[in-house]
């Protein structure tokens, strides 16, 4: 199945907006072993969509996304209806599946609303989950055509909606799977993979995602057996650096390994503000082992409520290995749990000195029995920095742990 | 002047990467006046590319990106070359300069690197400052024809490059305004805005981007007086939803109305486990007015920490109008400042009751002598919930604040 891709939208060609659209479609078309080949992006314009329409004939599948909106600007629907030869016509049905999304998204009536009950002649709507415009999917001659919405987290559901209502069926040669590492290089990593690579005759698809939080690797194996076999030495090779093989983010990780172990965490945070909170929390059923933290941003607040001490404050300073341990102690004291983490370093851009550079970050981890500090400087944005420190610290307790 | 853009990758289309070309060129584009008027993204073949290429006879420029590598599956030197019916050649000059970067770069030596010395006869190479592969630049008839790397930090450079080759001079025409709303649905924008158009005969080019998390508003004026007219239209109809004129974000506007009005603040947070304080302290400097908080996840911290009454607890729930007003207040004492902020909420997927829905957040605010609690229900999965139960309480202190 060939497929061709049309972008309609004057924010992407203007260089306002990034178009992910194409990215989402092919990963999910991917799926479903249907490769695109082709993407064209055109402006909001009759005209030039019913152009870029001419160029479709060599592909079983049009996909085209953007510009079903209720106002006068888009015009995709109008565009494909005059380039198919097929009336506009207004579906009830339709038009009172929209009026319930709208009441149940909370969005207030507007008369313009209206125009989202029109459909395609011989078409059929698709459900959009999480927005008001609904997709349509028309079959002309040998063609599917898919209109779909613009933004990606409508148009994500929205085709497989399509897909589903096509009768497609995912493809399962081989078997995916995601590995995600902390704290191993990305060199050292491709040395673990070139040994694995040669322990097999097979073909490995690897593909291999770096970002300063962690490289994330994903490995396609073409059957279970040889899985097993190569997935022993990679977990052999990268050890305690590998923290999922299922794709999970680093707080769904440790919260799991908390749950099996029946503890309860509770954060102190300076640097990173909130955000180690936000991330354990970012998991649901987390209320099960965090109980709480406490930001403290300012001295008198890591004093009057962790009770970190005046003295080693001014004398080591707030960035230093004692108080984040006094930190991480305190809160698990104060919030009352088994385990405390902390953070404390300066986020910048400003606030460095030659002694205290920008990106220096301290991670504390206290259980009563055993504490832990380690020391970072990290690079990057003033959110880069918090973002490291904050699933460093994380990951701190995950290595304690297992 | 009008142009197209072709980009040329086979992890394009795969949706191995996003494609951020179009933007990178349509931005720099645009500050000379030349505006993309279609884009096309097709495979690294040599065919695909000239079938591309025809479609550009209208078009004065000819914007080519990717496929400039010295591998055999880089084709598009080859391509264009055969489209435009000239020969490929090899040029010392250009080899010693690709050369020369090669050693600056510090990249190791590899007889590949000798396709880089081939052009197209009567074409000119365009330093490429940042990478090895230099841009190439022909006059066809009418048509400037451009070859351009594909990895954007090569591309920008060189095109802004090509753009001086051509003589072509950076273009000021009228002023480019970038508004930030929050808590004003789409619709009630856009009849602000048609009011605001009624009131001139002049162009006005507007830019919409609506989110989760507040509607941006991007207005290009033709001059500062025009601005000054309009301007105040907008403001008087959006009143307070317009939080900035100068694209900063929520937090940074409430962090400059807290420095200015010499206020601290403080926050406690249940169901946004911390993404408040981390989002208050996305602004460098907010240390002076974001003195820390409470991360009050259990019912045992609300009471321990912040005070809560746990008859009102039992009573009423944790989610409730009259717990937000106490933690926020409970903020305020035990942090010492002078305003406390507050969210606590059902954040899903799971955790929802007919009557406390997922979604169901109080947010509330302290200054001492004012209290106020919001109650929202807000759509989406559960870090869209927290985040704009995060922003909404921070709107809320602006709000209260101005």
């Amino acid at each position: 199945m060939k497929a061709i891709v049309i972008t309609i939208g004057n924010e992407i060609l203007s260089g306002d907006i990034v178009n992910k659209d194409l990215a989402v479609i092919a990963q999910i078309a991917k799926e479903y072993g249907i490769k695109i080949q082709k993407e064209i992006t055109v402006k909001d314009d009759v005209e030039e969509i019913k152009r870029a329409l001419k160029d479709t004939s060599a592909y079983n599948i049009v996909l085209i996304t953007g510009g079903l909106g209720p106002t006068s600007d888009d015009v995709t629907r109008e565009a494909v209806a005059m380039f198919l030869g097929r009336e506009l016509v207004f579906d009830d049905e339709l038009f009172n599946n929209v009026k319930k999304r709208i009441k149940e998204l909370g969005i207030k009536d507007n008369p313009l609303h209206r125009n989202y009950g029109y459909i395609l002649k011989d078409c059929m709507p698709i459900d959009n989950p999480t927005g008001i415009a609904p997709g349509i999917l028309c079959k002309h001659k040998n063609q599917y055509i898919i209109l779909l919405p613009g933004p990606p987290r409508e148009l994500e559901p929205t085709l497989k909606n399509a897909f589903l209502r096509m009768g497609f069926k995912k493809k399962s040669d081989g078997i995916v799977k995601i590995y995600r590492t902390f704290g191993i290089r990305e060199v050292e990593l491709q040395r673990a993979i070139d040994e694995m690579l040669k322990a097999t005759s097979d073909t490995i698809e690897i593909g291999f995602y770096p970002s300063l939080y962690g490289v994330k690797l994903k490995v396609k194996y073409p059957d279970k057996k040889i899985m097993e076999k190569l997935e022993r030495f990679l977990w052999e090779k990268i050890g305690e650096n590998l923290y999922s093989d299922k794709d999970e983010e680093l707080p769904e990780v440790l919260g799991k390994i908390l749950k099996d172990k029946n503890l309860t965490i509770s954060v102190a945070e300076s640097c990173t503000g909130g955000l180690v909170g936000d991330l354990i929390t970012s998991v649901s059923g987390s209320s099960a082992y965090f109980m709480g933290g406490i930001i403290a941003y300012s001295n008198e607040v890591k004093i009057q409520l962790l009770g970190c001490n005046r003295e080693d404050l001014e004398k080591f300073g707030a960035v230093s290995r004692e108080i984040a341990l006094q930190m991480a102690d305190g809160a698990r004291k104060k919030i009352n749990t088994d385990i405390g983490i902390s953070t404390t370093g300066i986020a910048g851009p400003t606030g460095g000195t030659p002694q205290k550079p920008v990106g220096l970050v301290y991670m504390g981890y206290s259980d009563g029995q055993r504490q832990e500090v380690i020391k970072r400087i990290f690079k990057g944005k003033r959110e880069e920095i918090k973002k490291q420190a904050a699933l460093t610290v994380i990951d701190l307790a995950r290595r304690m742990l297992i």
